[in-house]
């Protein structure tokens, strides 16, 4: 099974099915590159310590992008007396979500490409279609943001994406954007005299007459309308103002943080799935797994602590068995 | 017209032909990102001297690839009046030569990648069927890496791959490889008086047992065999040995060179490309050219010199015009 970011959506009740029900799972991961500073023969030789091992591919390999995940789930049948196996595989790439978005770089080892392009590995699949994902903290900043942005919103009455505090004065219009803001007043006085039109689309203008518009429509408006900004197929944005009673007002409000929640839940992507391994407790193998599991919590929790005994805590948090 | 690297040998006459005919040219390169330190647009500011932006640009950009080159020359057509153009298109990456050979690691910038996505950029076209390059000390090792291998070869008659100093006296073998080495004379002696065969393969063995074979037969038949070393289908490595008078030896080290010269050549790679626009003098334009020509002057010649003064000294040879 291939999942990309629509299909992705559509599956993952799947794949938590085949986590919650499964006996043991396993996984893998491939990585743009394995060491930026030693060969990779040298960067792990086997008479390294555990906290040798750990600080070396700490120092060496997490700038690298672990860009496919790899996730079976075993289950045993007992009236076939053999396991059923399910198996994923997740094209995963750091597509930054907004302009304040983290913009990730990573590394990228020639040999390390050279070998998966030899193994048929789809590039394009991680660049185009590789889910996204954020870490716990990154999760968290995203949150705070939109909670932000909701409080302003209703402190501003119907009004979104302005501070409070700009609805408690007049507003100062510049001299030679005074009569472009008289007009749009004019035009919304007429809106709500007139019974029959419940909408109004305005021309497209600059951000800054979009600014002095939501300031000033806050001020003489603060309750009855509803001001949203859209973007034409030409990717010109306009003001859309809509009379709206206080259910419409409710009702709309709902839609808007459905949405968010929706946005926030695909910007945290691929953790998601992690994080539902971790919740199942379950057990998780895999094949020479150390730098599988420091790339897992190092993407999709947290930067990896300095030494080994802290990342044997996190890892006992992540992965519990 | 695309070109990869079996198009990019045969294609490569048309490119110089096209080069060397043309009155000017035109380059563009894509990057796997733009900045690895502040954003894009903090990089680069309308109020940056030239040093200041050479120094930025020299410090956050260079650790990306440049992994596509646009070229366009064009030439005036007297007679009809107008020009006419020829454009090629080059994907570029670092594949490993060979194990000694140089393992680029390169940065990707997330935001550069989801752009080149966007627009249908083929990943897949840079990291399978990317041409090779090197620059200019790289190509001087590489040429040494074989000048020193055939001087070797030389040295010790027919045989290549082993130090001259090894076929001075007779080899030192471990008392359990006895019986294996003797077995391989005895095979070389029935070879040399058989006047009907005119070689031999022997079984696949160890690295250890060639090296053996190589250095006891150097010693032992100075001249009048040539041995080589071959690959099977299921990659096991085996040795053929077979007689050849000093004609017949000419041949076969002409053939090698000729051989060693074209994988150098490749090796170079897209690297000849660009020597060939320097070479021709020609006039190269661009826009927004300075990260263009920082990378090829990065990426194909040398590492760029610590200031302005000294890169724009670079760049006149390079690009004379």
């Amino acid at each position: 099974v291939l999942l990309f970011p629509a299909d992705f959506k559509d599956n993952l009740n799947k794949v938590y099915e085949a986590i919650e029900e499964s006996d043991f799972l396993a996984i893998d991961g491939e990585f743009s590159g394995i060491s930026d500073g030693p060969s990779v023969s040298a960067l792990t030789n086997g008479f390294d310590t555990p906290e040798e091992r750990y600080q070396k591919l700490k120092k060496h390999s997490m700038d690298f992008l672990l860009f496919q995940f790899g996730l079976c789930t075993f289950k045993y049948d007992h009236t076939e007396e053999k396991y059923v196996m399910k198996s994923f595989n997740f094209y995963i790439f750091p597509k930054p979500f907004n302009r304040s978005s983290p913009d990730v770089k990573f590394v990228c080892q020639s040999s390390s490409i050279d070998f998966l392009a030899n193994q048929g590995f789809d590039f394009n699949k991680v660049f185009r279609n590789g889910i996204p994902y954020l870490n716990q903290e990154e999760e968290r900043q995203l949150r705070e943001q939109y909670d932000e942005k909701r409080s302003q919103a209703n402190g501003a009455g119907s009004l979104s994406y302005i501070s409070p505090s700009a609805t408690k004065c007049p507003v100062t219009v510049p001299e030679d954007q005074k009569k472009f803001i008289e007009k749009v007043v004019e035009q919304i006085e007429d809106l709500l005299k007139n019974e029959e039109n419940e909408s109004l689309e305005l021309e497209p203008c600059t951000g800054f007459q979009r600014k002095l518009i939501y300031q000033t429509l806050s001020w003489k408006y603060p309750k009855g309308i509803h001001v949203e900004t859209l973007e034409s197929d030409k990717k010109e944005r306009y003001i859309v103002i809509s009379k709206v009673n206080e259910e419409e007002r409710k009702r709309r409000e709902q839609q808007k943080q459905a949405k968010e929640q929706e946005e926030l839940n695909d910007a945290v992507g691929f953790s998601r799935v992690v994080h539902a391994i971790a919740n199942s407790g379950k057990l998780v193998i895999g094949h020479n797994m150390l730098l599988d599991v420091m790339h897992t919590i190092h993407q999709f929790y947290c930067p990896l602590p300095d030494d080994l005994s802290e990342f044997k805590e996190v890892t006992s948090c992540v992965f519990p068995r």
